[in-house]
């Protein structure tokens, strides 16, 4: 890669971020006429970059590199619909990046001795119709034609919104490719997270994408006035959910690879002179591992009951998710892993994703791989202070051009 | 006292229930048409009882009983207006069991040696006008006239509700007493609360009506992806407020006569997937001891700092109110504690009272003495759950009317 590459990808991935819903902050929702343009942008680039370039029928934005005799292609890519004010590399990095190598293979005469298609994933995040992954879902094979009839917060389906956008909704079958021409599915993604950043390391390989079980919890104590009722002598939910709350924070910080958090925590319509009677809250826990996830779990409802039954407060806990982590393959790490040490000169870090990737849907295809860019600023995510380093940017370029010209598909 | 006293005494009180601006439950907000009513009904009563029974210029129904030579009175009494959706004995118990005390020492001309007010205060919730003890703040000299601007959810403001009631606004100042006309304030409540309860005691007698402190808390951490960020690398303001959630209890559980509530606790904007960057929630810290509730202020506040440092979160600690504590008179308490071992047998308990109470302002002009009176139910009060059983109305009018006959003034 030419030295330069990485401003080159940090100046593309800008650009990219003008194609916004709002004015002032980057907005960028499934089919969105920003959306719909900045798909267009994407092909662009694929075109300038010397690549086939087509827009299927959920608005996937797909380059094609020729190479090679395999009937083995390499696929790689990520998604370019963005949350609500998000920041520039989320998903995009994993679209800008291969663009980037691949046209530089291309004018280098370096091609890889395989067909690399790169998939402008065109949605990801969910949060138009509520349903993720739609884009690589259709890839895989795994879409559901019964998510057409998904409304938006407009009332308009997803198969209103397809038809306005010109996509053919009944041509979307036909995206799924087949499993047998498909070698892998590569992924590069920002961390989204501190782990790098703590490391101070560009880069890392991906061991598997954290599966999740996420719970609400109700605890109903018995309302009082905080005036009169000695303590001994309360039944309050909202002491007891602190105390289960640092019950789900202890238990996952007992072993790597596991998180916990409790995102949402509230008194129904508390009021300062109120003990609660209620208080809800939320738990969702992660690990690579569905064993540790599964144990902690099974710890943390434990805990819960415990501590309701110490202090005469009912909790319901009510599973509202059970998801699955989904392996990276250990061929694909091992081969991240020998470019990143190629490159930087350092052993490659693995690490778990916490956060779920269009990688997770394509596992259902074929094997999958992923590389970790550190983020900055604390490895804040969908939000605008995202950010990447050129220099980390560039690495990473170099990583993956590695990659390509080392793996080796089925003859 | 006949024998059948209590069970007449609830059904009062069940009569007087009847008066509610709503359908079905029982709210009576000061100066609506069903508090207008109710005041006419509770003038009745008195008279029936055979008192001289006016309404003041605040909408207080006043009535006398007069008797001995003493320029002193006795004023006794509590509120008539409830909260929304409130239980029927809250504030009404006394002021029906002093008017059937007086009726019947009236009747069996057992007349104590002085004379004997009993004042139906109009307001004390504060529900209305955001203004509490508005009825016992113009008899205790201590009624601001700024309150007659503020206004209701409406935009009616108070001045303009008692005119629409018939009150004339110009005559209030006159409402208050000479102190020098005045021996001493006594009220008879129910406790809100399941001291006596959990002592198997039909009465006790109140040490102290408790101050307060309140404060909000802000505790601000950093905001991230449930996934993403490894458990040591969070400042999870939830996690954070959590801990300091328990620090109240805790502390506030280490001495009898203090309770402390976190009574509203939030996670402003919380979503499932995403770690707290922010956590709101309240304090409010009572004794009946000033000095006991500041010391655990204090602690509680550097408690909150010393969490808030080691997780690197900030906490910003807002104090929104703090009120001394009102002791109720030693002499009275005597007196109350007399005739409870006179009626029971037993030796009475002393209790605070963690609520407020009309007591508080009559403090301002005279001495006062609270007698309290067991609830069911744990205690719970302000809701259509309160009780009062039969048995305890009557013992509490047997006390109340020996209190009155051993009670001497100043000549």
């Amino acid at each position: 890669m030419p030295s330069e590459s990485g401003a080159n990808l940090l100046a593309r991935l800008r650009e990219l971020a003008a194609f916004s819903d709002e004015p002032g902050r980057l907005t960028r929702l499934y089919l969105s006429p920003a959306h719909v343009a900045a798909a267009q942008y994407v092909r662009a680039w694929m075109q300038q970059a010397g690549l086939d370039a087509t827009i299927d029928a959920v608005g996937n934005v797909v380059g094609v590199l020729e190479g090679g005799t395999s009937m083995q292609r390499v696929l790689t890519g990520s998604h370019y619909d963005t949350v609500i004010n998000a920041g520039k590399y989320d998903g995009r990095l994993g679209i800008v990046l291969p663009i980037a190598v691949a046209g530089h293979l291309r004018r280098t005469r370096l091609r890889p001795p395989f067909t690399l298609e790169i998939i402008a994933f065109a949605e990801e995040e969910g949060v138009r119709f509520k349903s993720t992954f739609l884009g690589s879902r259709a890839v895989a094979g795994c879409f559901d034609s019964s998510d057409l009839a998904s409304i938006d917060a407009s009332g308009t389906t997803l198969a209103d919104a397809l038809r306005a956008a010109g996509h053919d909704v009944s041509a979307i079958p036909a995206i799924a490719r087949d499993a047998a021409q498909v070698a892998c599915f590569l992924e590069v993604h920002i961390e989204q997270g501190p782990v790098l950043l703590d490391a101070a390391l560009p880069v890392g390989v991906v061991t598997s994408i954290a599966g999740s079980v996420r719970s609400i919890v109700a605890v109903e104590g018995r309302c009082g006035h905080a005036g009169t009722v000695p303590m001994a002598l309360r039944r309050d939910a909202a002491a007891a959910a602190a105390e289960m709350v640092l019950a789900v924070e202890r238990r996952c910080s007992e072993q790597p690879g596991l998180v916990g958090t409790v995102g949402r925590l509230e008194v129904p319509g508390g009021a300062i002179n109120v003990i609660p009677g209620r208080c809800e809250f939320s738990i969702d826990i992660r690990s690579g591992s569905d064993a540790l996830r599964d144990a902690a779990a099974a710890d943390i409802g434990a805990a819960i009951r415990s501590i309701a039954e110490r202090r005469h407060v009912k909790a319901d806990q009510r599973r509202v998710l059970e998801a699955a982590s989904v392996p990276c393959a250990a061929a694909l790490q091992d081969a991240w892993a020998a470019s990143v040490l190629r490159i930087t000169g350092h052993p490659a870090m693995r690490l778990p994703s916490g956060a779920g990737h269009d990688a997770m849907m394509m596992a259902s295809l074929t094997a999958v791989g992923m590389l970790f860019v550190r983020c900055g600023n604390g490895g804040i995510s969908h939000h605008p202070d995202e950010t990447l380093s050129t220099a980390d940017a560039e690495t990473a370029a170099r990583v993956f051009q590695d990659f390509l010209l080392h793996f080796q598909v089925s003859p």
